[in-house]
């Protein structure tokens, strides 16, 4: 089983990616190489129109992937195991998806990102959208470092709520 | 109460703006002059991190009310109510979501849209997100119309798995 990067993002809560939310998509995604993969299986309620995924629960899947993929490769440009400090966190700044075809919502859809520009704080990933090896979207996310700093004590991972 | 965009969208299961959807986000548009405005209460379970929405849930809630007022829009254009026939559905082509700063999860979220351009099929609508009367985000939507036709007959609507 591949090493996913979500396995190092505690205290993770988000709909897309938190292994914390049980009532969420829970994505995972790992390296192939120099790409990062992630395999979704999604489910019938989230549909736009029978049989097709909707389009922004796949933008959901999208941006929650290549944040992920953003901050595997920052801590592999710094060539340090992820989740070793200082603990870095990604939001997306700008995400653009070009929808071209529907994407079936009844089989695994996979999604490829590449890293097209790290420059500083600001990363810029390129996915593609696959379901059965056709390509039915394209995006670009630009994501911004929001946090560098010790996980245990950074507020925006705490849920007062959390038990 | 004003007239939902979505109540003349028969047989929607979209995870988005579907009635028949349970599970689904069930958002509701409506004009307001040239504005189409959707007002949505996040759950917290589509928070990405503590107290801020998740932003690909926000994509699709800008997603799905950007493609009601472009449908809304559409009928208004020809000066005939929503629903009367032929029936017009539209299917998102691309989307640029700007995230300008965190929305809040625990507050309702208002969008504000506007059309852009109609040409032919195509068309381009803005919208801005705001949480208490600050903007939040900013969004472009390219809406395609892909089915122009009889409702009761197409095959989009219809789902086999339906009582």
């Amino acid at each position: 089983m591949p090493e996913f990067f979500q396995t190092h993002m505690p205290n993770n809560l988000c709909f897309g990616c938190g292994t914390l939310n049980p009532e969420g998509l829970q994505i995972k995604s790992y390296w192939e190489g120099d790409e990062g993969v992630c395999i979704w299986n999604p489910d019938p309620k989230y549909r736009g129109w029978h049989n097709v995924v909707n389009g922004g629960i796949l933008a959901t899947v999208i941006d929650c992937h290549c944040m992920g993929t953003a901050l595997a490769a920052a801590y592999r440009a710094e060539a340090r195991p992820m989740g070793t400090e200082p603990i870095y966190r990604y939001a997306t700044g700008t995400i653009t998806v070009r929808y071209l075809k529907p994407t079936p919502s009844d089989r695994p859809v996979t999604l490829r990102a590449h890293i097209l520009e790290i420059k500083g704080r600001k990363t810029t990933v390129a996915c593609d959208v696959f379901a059965d090896g056709e390509k039915t979207a394209e995006a670009e996310v630009i994501g911004i470092r929001v946090v560098e700093g010790d996980n245990a004590t950074d507020p925006h991972f705490q849920d007062p709520d959390a038990p």
